[in-house]
């Protein structure tokens, strides 16, 4: 199976890795005096059911503590976590009806200082992952070919870890961002005159190597949009049976066009837009979105005899 | 009224906003090149109720940008947004239901340019807010003198924006980072042997200016670490009723420790946890939060004419 | 007219800025005390024959010194530049010879802190948009309809300039780095095994926003590419006569795919590869680049009276 | 033999190569994906003539990326490369002509990662060495024992490569900046009103470390910047037989002072400047100039069954 | 015996590492031609007497430079260095009188690399370890259990090692920054109007974590910050003997109040500030502060034969 | 008269400022809450005797905070400040015998939140020039014509602002750092073999725009240095009394070499050392330095009324 992780560059990983702790220890991390730099080992458990995402980060996270961190086999990103039922896939069953995921190694100290940064990513890039994933899975309960996508409305800053997330929940990430794919909305078009010279303008700069995207409010501006070379059309806050409608005629007339269906579209609405002429639908996968949660525990053998005296 | 945006300094707003635009902004912006720098003016409107927050880091993009936002009167952060009720409010209700907030004006590339990352910043500050100022209003409805707090289960890097957030819905923020007040957790206390090392270790570091938390699991954990020189301590994972119990006989043996609930508590349970003994109720804001909707949309007086004429 | 210069964003701007004057000022600049901060104009002059770019850059390392740029009426960037034979345009020609371009003003010490530097941006920026536009208009002289690309063969950290550059000189700038449009090498497709499942690989992370090109060996390769997806393909390394060759054959098959040719293209050889079944014609246009040459003044007026008498 | 490497220290590579990843995958690396990360050996090929430079970057570039390099025996910074008459020397020949010259290991995506900027630095570097050491050994052929150095006339940002390539090819950097030797040229000595003024300003922040170089537009600028203290005059712009008497002149005079050449000199007129009177002959290296032409390829071992078989 | 350099983030150091080393290297290190790679060893002696502090940064340095550090057995922070009378503590002493720390390996070139800057760290560091031990050994000579503080006069951009070394030798550091405990100062309550006021404002966001701290001018100041919420009062510019009487005052109003004196207390006065009633007495450390002397040799058998034998 | 400000960058000063308030500033400024943005002139006062120096890094930081600085008439760096004498210098005497030096104009917030980074800095910055302009009128009282200089013995990270003070006190900075002159030591001779190797050795890279100086330890090394291209030789830890003997020696050999006399050079007994044969002598102007002592205060007018009431 091909890892989506692949595509995410180490100095990348690292330059956020910095700039997380940087942003929770400022100066000094005072909790790590009661700690101290005894070996010790720690274990990350998962308390709530969905799709596990965000190792690179959770890793490297460690890896510039000084830490290790071992994952259980087969727990990869995009693998399903199921906390309460357990013993069905046979593993190990940690503390309580938690699932095992991973054992940290390395100094007291530096174990906790990465435990809440390394959480929060974790639980947000699993949350955004599920979400995703979710979806996707509807989309194959419908025998839906085309692709659901995301958008560039993301938390600021934290884009590599949504964008990413949604890959691992087989989502489609959508541009990434302005030096990306070119995207004329209305604002773009209202400023610039016409679709048509919206279009020209961008293919000035944009060349061969990237795709210019129009976003229409009606038939007629995709037909504009097609015409002068857009290579995807967006009907924008089209309801689905208009949408449907609209796509189906320009699939006739442009064959080669992507349709992309965005604006209103919810978890509760996407169905009614699964339809063989519409090749993308989108909507924002990372606002109100739920969080996996996990937990981090210094394992029994690594704490203090007196604390296990208690 | 004061404004908790004195608290932010410049720096650290234009460390983000340089963050966010060259996230946003790797290279070229190709779509600009559709828009030219024509003197524009935009509009930004609420379409979804809530409270505004977020309005310095708002203005800090655009101002890095070269342009000017003027907000509506009395649309400072805290204030609360109902787009669709806006006559008895007196204020202008601009576009269909929607209500204006602010105009932007500057060349149109550069208002295009911050158009995203802006209202990516502002949908979520004001979610936040939102949900901080639902739950103080709550706790004022129930006449609990406490306060509810957020953690430190925020977004990575996006941390100040979400804390600021809290403050203007009226919820404390907690600890910032490990370098603000000492908190000993389960993990520390594990690592180091017993509550009573664990709080003499932090001391020797953190002197007199920071404050000493400990979570704790019984009142038997309280009662050492209100022993041994905690300023709050944290009763974790209790049941409201037994929360209760624990905090009254707190509150009996020692009156000057501060007494904090965590663990567990949610919108659907948090008005149980609301007694004169117990001092703070924390829970994480950021997660499993909702984002105000805002668009900005480019004037019709600043459009192109050939495309008024569409 | 349009100019190419609105794609650029202040903040990578700042930051190349920042990056140059620490590199030219890692601790004091000496020569400033010899010149103090007096309010100077010097004047900027072409000293040999271009096409003028690099303007945006130019302004910005002056800006950031607290100087003033005025240029010349019509001098922007694309501008071709003539120093010997001014009188016929009707700009005054400044200084025995040479071309007026701008007037700077400022703290003397400010000017010359920023004089090296925005002169090495301005002389490499205008000879690589000298040469793009020589092979541009070599195109328009075959009336061949193709774009002609640069590459990413481009100085290290130096590349927004380079590729900005091409833009000025009518040149395609190709994909700007690996996060753009996909491409698969012949180490890609010896690593994954083939361009079938090289492409297969690739479009589950590129998705739909993204295109996907192909470097091919043989028409077979070509074939394979188009079959499996590829968006491009690039003929690599064939001679003008292979290239056509297999350009047309696919062409017929495959219409919708865009055909490049790359590898041992030069300016003595470009004009073979103009048909009109090859759509892009790529060579590195930074690498064996001249520059054109600038000087910048000091006023006569601005002059120390002292100096003036020697 | 003495390695100019030594000279690099550690810190200013790693911000180099950080700089230059981040420019090429600002975001995603989508190529990645196709190749995954299975160890592989890729081999580093000499396709041009010239001498080699930039190891230490190259090399940095891959311990980044988590690879190794291999270089072949007695392959260092400065060995003259020459891929067409390999056997002569020994060296094994790689592939068809090409001159092998490192082995690089590690995981496939970050071989390719990297290979692209260690390409493109790995080029330049080599080319400035090249004209460098032409340059070097036409002095020697002419047995004169002055220096040939190059100016700040660098492509910015990347002065450090190329000012380590002249080292490389035997010719002197000349300054680095504006803090290392004060250099008045003639735009100080204006602002300031008099050689003899630029001097004593200079002299009161430069103090005894730094030499002071002034830029002479005539004998009497010459007498006059020796007289005032100058460490080396540099005669601009003087035609070789000017220059020659001049220097001549001047050593008479003022035996201890440097003579240096500098404007209008080129590879088809240095040879005329080269006087024993003459000290120090400039001019730039990096720009006009060549590259050394280098690919790198996955080794048939490494490459996949599947693959081998097309 | 806990260090408390487990509160010691390596982000936090590593990115001061290389901020030192970039000042002391902008470019080249032309030293270090002279003395190659040779992997070498060189000791690290004590030549002054004095409390050891800054082995992490030490360390720290000589690490990113490739060398390894090797202390001699009980010289953790905080060991207490007398050089000149050695034979007592049983520890070797090296070179005349010297007092032997460490042992450094690694390439010639990067020992000497690291060398001035690791001295100059560890200089400052022991000396403001050792001017706090000082005071602390004073206070404990006077059975005194106050605490003595740092204040924030330290110097800027070098703050963390400053404060790092106050908590080696037994000091309190007092709050690090804006970020920590509020501090009401008199430009504050004249600015906001009143003391009650001030402390109102600030409680809206320190929330219950973090403490608040006011300066007072009087009796009636403090008297004022402990019935408004403050947690410390701090008595500004008291002589000794009127401290002592306000302080003994406020602690029989307000026992649980913390009671600080600051202003015009220096080593020879410090004794007269020391009573039961005043908690803390701070002072700037780091002003006026002597450096322990440090040095670091090559050692013989490092050293080139050819110079053996000079 | 010459300002030494001239040569201090923008860029450099800018990075420092961001730097320093990061510092101080990590997250939220929440005394500020106390404060508000109330439109407010404060003073800066001296109350201590000194040469004032740092004032464009002071202007600075209160720049970057959106505040103005006016200085009285005449105080520029390089002033003396005598505050208790202030009625015969004809300046008035702000506030019971302190010297009122300048007026800063802003929002209250911002004035208090650079108060304590912009005095810390002042502070620091005139204490090291006012050490350093009583050694150099020490040199100008015994008619000694050499240069009194410091060492590379400064604060990491705040070389810049050392170096600076020196220059305003009239002192010589000495070189920068590695990249400037290049200074072989004692360990770089030990390693490198013989100081004849080691100048060789450094040649080839320093070039002819550099200058070595060679630390000796005896006549003998100090005449091998002048005979192999030393520009300076430094006689270290020598006596007066033997450094004069040997530097005499030295003229007669080789006049055109500078002599440097360095180590256990003290302000006691650098008078001894004043001969017309030593041309530098050099001891560490930021070590045991005092600080001058400022303060900054709100002015009456801009206090809040309920305050003046107090």
């Amino acid at each position: 199976m091909s890892l989506p992780s692949w595509i995410l560059a180490s100095h990348k990983i690292e330059k956020l890795v910095l700039n997380w702790l940087e942003e929770d220890i400022p100066s000094f991390d005072y909790g790590a005096q009661a700690v101290g730099d005894k070996w010790t080992t720690a274990t990350l458990y998962a308390k709530s059911q969905g799709v596990l995402a965000g190792k690179p980060f959770f890793d490297a996270i460690f890896q510039h503590l000084g830490c290790t961190v071992q994952w259980e086999e087969s727990f990869d990103d995009g693998r399903c976590l199921d906390p309460y039922f357990v013993s069905s896939s046979g593993v190990e069953n940690g503390l309580g009806g938690l699932l095992t995921l991973a054992r940290i190694q390395g100094p007291a100290c530096n174990i906790l200082r990465g435990e809440r940064t390394a959480l929060n990513v974790l639980a947000r890039c699993s949350g955004i992952a599920t979400r995703a994933f979710g979806l996707s899975r509807l989309a194959q309960q419908h025998d839906w070919n085309g692709r659901i996508a995301g958008t560039r409305k993301t938390t600021p800053g934290f884009r590599l870890v949504e964008k990413y997330a949604m890959l691992v929940g087989g989502v489609d990430t959508h541009r990434m961002d302005l030096s990306s794919m070119v995207m004329l909305k209305d604002n773009h078009i209202w400023s610039c005159g016409s679709i048509a010279q919206a279009i020209q303008q961008a293919q000035r700069v944009a060349g061969f190597s990237l795709k210019i995207e129009v976003e229409c409010q009606s038939f007629s501006d995709a037909c504009q949009a097609a015409e002068n070379g857009a290579d995807v059309v967006m009907l924008d806050n089209m309801s689905a049976t208009q949408a449907k409608q609209v796509a189906n005629a320009l699939r006739q007339l442009y064959p080669h066009i992507w349709i992309e269906c965005s604006g209103g579209i919810r978890e509760d609405n996407i169905v009614d837009y699964f339809s063989p002429d519409i090749d993308i639908v989108s909507l924002s996968l990372s606002q109100h979105c739920d969080v996996v949660d996990f937990s981090l525990k210094v394992d029994a053998g690594s704490r203090n005899s007196i604390g296990a005296k208690e």
